[in-house]
């Protein structure tokens, strides 16, 4: 178990911000491989290995030419594509001096790379995280780089009662960790659904509906977390006034699309968390907004409030790392909170299942 | 011999000065295992394993709530016993949710902790540190955490030659490293007794023994050193007057119950170590006096003398386990004044020897 | 292949600028040993293991009396041979107490130790570096400790196309890339010889030969890089005006015997690489002229200068040695500038196998 690699290759993983990739290199690890982004003449985004083929050196390191980089220490040339196209001191340039090239694509924000197999990378996988450009919505978000396996944060993320414990002074409440909750799944997703009816706000939500809609008072309020394998968390969570609809008829198991959530406000949490070795991962959040789009110093205030609320799960999320480092052999038990996240770890441990040499069964015959 | 533990299990080890532990979490690594102490409601001290059953998150990183201590994760509150009274999002508590609670004692001024089998955690086996509340004595001390294994500290307690080269600046003088000792041993303590005739007092007993008894000129001096294993040294050190009887008759090979002490200043050097991994240990000290006691002003002074003095043997230990690291394969040789050192590590080894499992022996039976 | 030792023991290896050796005591690691190092009353220097015979503490955490050495732990005594004239509190002094010592040669401004087989540490082994105490010569250097293979060191000296993108503000140029070099080879050493003729110089060298010479104009450049195994090289470099002589007739097929540089201004940069671990070295190295000798100030501007040039290849070497510690499996394709580094490393390669332990091969005979 402990040599099954922790993540699929054959998968899209935000690489960057679209805001980070400029016409200068840009090295990250993603997925343990070194790797150089730059923007190209034409606009769009090329990724390398960030390694020279010659001697090693990070291409990182080197200048990039209009669509071209010239290593730093010898100064050998590489395209966008990772062909080498001049060596110094020497007209013949040997056929195989090629770095490696990865499918991009730039979506939702930010810049996607397929580490597996190329003819794999169909576009159509990328996650959904439309909210994050969708002009009905306003938002921004960060990246920050956490010392944890990845699926730690989506652990994290698939439960949300920990709220209660970690986030008391925002957004947790007692209401979180005792109302009950719904977990169902498909083939590359699991959801979990939680409303919960006639509550006190706390304190974050108390703020948001009083500030965009006058109203105080007693809240339904709901978490629709959906996962998409094998890394993207969208969270649906809002507050509206208390029996105005937001609550789909039969609550917990009712049909979520019966709920009508106009008289209430709505946040997308939107999280990508893209391995960068096998303890550390790059969180890539945004938090979207259906109300006040077009005031930017909300918009700046909750950026810099949902980061803080992150930087408690940060400190959690790093000490558990550490304590399953010291401790390879412990085994877990799953609570009722853990339906979620038993789900979502199911659907990676499948796409990584995939990906693993077939084991061949030699049949034993019995000799008469 | 490398894979051989280098302590034994069964045995009280001192985690904390009583001074540290309040109503509030405290996080130690004793022996390897990372526990987590607080001070119950009743004024006894309970210790847990400080790693939540559900997560591994420190429950040190939790919060304390009268004796009861709620994870800082998802909410897992764990009694002083180490059993769990609550689990989030549901009524049923899994019967295994525990964490393991360790043996207590609290004694001469140190939080004990037994990290072997409870059912062997006898209170009558806490080493002897008794000046250390003895109201006929008066002194302080401190803990400090060296990066060596706790045997070096052993080993540099065992012989106060070093005095001479590492304190030659306060309590060492050539006389040490010349004088003649005496080790002896018994089943779980091994003594090393050194006595000095009518020589200089070093500067550090200079110092004491003219502003004690107002005595300017030559002393005798002693240095009684004890080991109990497996990791607590009592030092009994001091000078008087020379030629009062300090010196038993026959000197090193005299009964020092024939010591005649009263004519000089008395310390006991209080040492017990307790390893934190195999390459560190928690050095709790004191240094206790039984003259001029009620004098606040010379405690104090005295504990940040002798914390410089040990800071002295701090680089030198920590040295010497980076210098051993690096040789592995490097075998010792004993001189003379290693005599008392060797008894005690054959104690220690002793003792651990008795934990190891025994290794069932098959005989070969040869067949007709 | 990686269990290969990467330099050989039997050879000279600068330890220290003779400057560096007081009567003090200076410890350093040469060849993944540590080493003591101090100058003796009558002048010349000793050098011994770096760890007490008793308990391996370093031994220059002691003290130097006159030639010999105090354990600063149990007060043993080592004199410059190694051997122990004194154990505390014992007459009989054990014949095995020594610590290793190590044939020193004081040569060239540099102390050179023979960290292999004594009977083989021939003092006329020492690598050619006379420029750098010649009085028609001129000049300074600096030790610089890099974080990487030593043989990284010797790649990058070994082959100056580097310059060009490595150093492009003050030594590099394109011309260095695209001149035509020869490499040739002999027992111990390894030669890359650059010559380039009627070019612009390059920064560094147009200001050197207007000051020197007051000419300003076209220059013939050269590079004669000199490998002597294991691990040092020196370069002759610099440029005369163009057409007086300096490039031979026939170029870099010409005789460098033929050459006349009368009309230029000559630099030696003197380079010896001491591996101090498999990942890092001490680089000595100096820089030599044979102009504007009794200027101090040019001498200081000079090593600084060239202080700062090195700084750029620590960068790359450093992020090469990272690289490659990250892809082991990694084999490297040589391009033509490689020439001379390939024979540099058959050179040691030859003398590391020199030294590996021969093995049997036992015949397989057929039985009848």
């Amino acid at each position: 178990m402990r040599n099954t690699p922790s993540f699929p290759l054959n998968a899209w993983y935000a690489a960057a911000y679209d805001v980070e990739v400029v016409q200068q290199l840009l090295s990250r690890t993603i997925c343990k491989q070194k790797v150089v982004m730059f923007r190209k003449t034409d606009g769009s985004v090329a990724v390398l290995e960030d390694a020279c083929w010659h001697r090693l050196l990070p291409l990182s390191l080197g200048r990039l030419q209009g669509d071209e980089v010239t290593c730093g220490y010898h100064g050998l040339v590489f395209n966008a594509q990772g062909r080498c196209t001049h060596m110094p001191s020497q007209e013949t340039i040997n056929p195989t001096a090629c770095v490696r090239s990865y499918p991009v694509v730039e979506k939702h924000r930010f810049v996607w790379i397929w580490p597996g197999d190329p003819a794999k990378a169909d576009p159509a996988l990328v996650p959904d995280m439309h909210w994050n450009d969708d002009p009905a919505w306003a938002g921004d978000g960060k990246l920050i780089t956490v010392q944890c396996d990845y699926r730690l944060v989506i652990d994290n993320l698939m439960d949300l009662t920990h709220e209660t414990f970690v986030h008391g002074s925002s957004i947790g409440q007692q209401a979180v960790a005792e109302a009950p909750f719904v977990a169902t799944h498909g083939d590359r997703s699991a959801t979990v659904t939680r409303w919960m009816s006639g509550i006190d706000a706390p304190p974050f939500w108390a703020g948001q509906i009083r500030q965009a809609r006058g109203y105080q008072g007693p809240v339904d309020r709901w978490q629709i977390i959906r996962f998409e394998a094998p890394c993207t968390v969208s969270i649906d969570v809002g507050v509206a006034e208390a029996g105005t609809g937001a609550v789909p008829p039969g609550g917990n198991m009712g049909d979520a699309r019966l709920s009508d959530r106009s008289r209430g406000v709505n946040g997308m949490v939107l999280n990508t968390i893209t391995p960068e070795t096998d303890g550390s991962c790059h969180y890539f959040w945004a938090f979207a907004r259906n109300y006040r789009l077009g005031e930017q110093g909300l918009t700046h205030q909750l950026r810099e409030g949902v980061a803080k609320i992150f930087r408690e799960d940060e400190l959690i999320l790093e000490a558990q790392q550490r304590a399953m480092v010291e401790r390879p052999e412990r085994t877990f038990y799953n609570l009722n909170i853990d339906a979620g996240a038993v789900w979502a770890r199911r659907l990676i441990d499948g796409l990584v299942a995939r990906e693993q040499p077939k084991r061949t069964v030699v049949p034993i015959r019995a000799t008469a």
